[in-house]
């Protein structure tokens, strides 16, 4: 980070309060730090905070520069927040910058783990990545591949091997839930789009019909949904808000006649949908 | 979890020592459970764990269930852990069965930080997966429809506006890479295949040379790219060990040539890929 940037995060903040700056701190990809920190300050939710990641410090030489950004960042009066996964006590010592907070995201539970478990931690770096597992690879790969390729009804080709098909109307949230639960789970997933052909009639769509029990419907509510829409085609049919409302009516209808398990995407996450569909499906192991 | 289930997980493990059960808790995705326990659990890589993801315990009723099906893995004697996230003190203690051991994520961070911030904690659950963000839903959705559209070298339309273009020989990891950055980053991310019409030549392919400083190239081990191509299409000159040789070493000097920053994808994860990336490519807020 130089100068200009950390003087940015340091004005950039339009609320009452100065934004607490917050840092990242990883050895490894700053995933894990940037989910668990992130899990932790949503707890603050009045709090403006300014994020930083820095991921791969895994030298001394790595952990001092980032102390001395956070050093500068102190030195305006405001502390910051230091979140961290390394795990070298070397490199964790150089993250203690005075005035600043550091919180050890790993430490206190491993040693926790070592008492439990009846065994000292390995030395090595955590590879929790699955680096080098190329099963797990090939089925991620394969899993986006079926899904670019079942994207939005383009393919009815292998829906058989499919673990889930996610039917809805356009907008709904279809395709970042489809490429969510195939990239983070490696499930096969297709999606389906309900057009207005698709309506009304009792059935599901013939493509899919005979899949009924892999499908999992989305609804949204017609106001998120001509938002949505808006946002791709401006004042058209296709995002007013009459049109929006009679399909959602229509799909909703589809799904209850065909036991079609859904949910309503409007207050969730692409995360939160995902975890829904895969304990619904019982797609969990 | 029903009983055949949990039987199955007692008895699936090849190795010498029974495998331990885990049981990753939440009140929410259980997304963050998962990513820091299995961090945890990557220290200790001689032990076979087995895992279970139960998200959404946000009763009293819901934690019971699971201290039941805990209780069961306890009483055959092998002790089982509990990494959880959930926040609510009256659900969490109905998790306290004899003989487990729980490892509470969040509770002891929150107080430190409560500490730090000289604030309490909010009492509403933690939303921090940007539920009913929509800024962030339409940067992710338009950011996946921009990766299916430019995947494989697609589409050259509308290259100006990536973030990045991967560029890399067929089966060096260019698709779930893209689908990460988009996904998880909300990053605009082409991807372009170098094939053999591409060389011998001292420039990049005609449709991303002029994007020359938004290109990032893969490459791989020879024997690497070899298993992952005969994965695709077994015993064809396309996965030869001579051909795989050939076209990495043609990509690699191209990269060189046209000052491509590249890294080598055979022992690095998705995610790891996409944290290179973005620290090179500056692409970290």
């Amino acid at each position: 980070m130089d100068a200009d940037q950390l003087a940015i995060s340091l004005s950039d903040t339009g609320s009452q309060s100065p934004a607490r700056a917050v840092f990242f701190v990883s050895d490894s990809t700053g995933i894990t730090a940037e989910t668990l920190g992130s899990a932790l300050l949503a707890n603050f939710p009045g709090m403006p905070f300014h994020r930083h990641t820095i991921p791969f410090v895994d030298t001394r030489e790595g952990a001092q520069a980032v102390a001395r950004d956070v050093l500068r960042v102190s030195e305006t009066g405001v502390q910051p927040v230091i979140f961290t996964t390394v795990k070298s006590a070397d490199i964790l010592a150089e993250l203690h910058v005075p005035g600043a907070v550091v919180v050890d995201l790993l430490g206190g539970h491993l040693t926790e783990l070592e008492v439990a478990l009846g065994i000292t931690r390995s030395e090595q770096l955590g590879q929790f990545h699955g680096v080098g597992d190329i099963e797990r690879y090939f089925a991620r790969m394969r899993a986006v591949e079926y899904a670019i390729e079942h994207d939005d009804g383009q393919s009815g080709r292998a829906l058989d091997i499919a673990d889930v098909i996610i039917i809805a109307p356009s907008r709904c949230g279809k395709t970042p839930t489809t490429m969510y639960l195939a990239l983070q789970y490696g499930l096969l997933v297709a999606n389906y789009p309900l057009t207005d052909d698709d309506f009304p009639t009792d059935d599901l769509p013939r493509t899919v019909n005979r899949y009924a029990s892999k499908c999992f419907g989305l609804t949204t509510t017609p106001l998120r949904l001509s938002r949505v829409r808006h946002e791709r085609r401006p004042n058209s049919v296709y995002s007013s808000l009459a049109q929006c409302t009679l399909e959602l009516r229509r799909a909703e209808d589809l799904y209850r006649r065909n036991r079609v398990p859904f949910l309503n995407s409007s207050t969730k996450s692409v995360e939160e949908m995902s975890a829904v569909i895969m304990q619904s499906m019982r797609l969990r192991s």
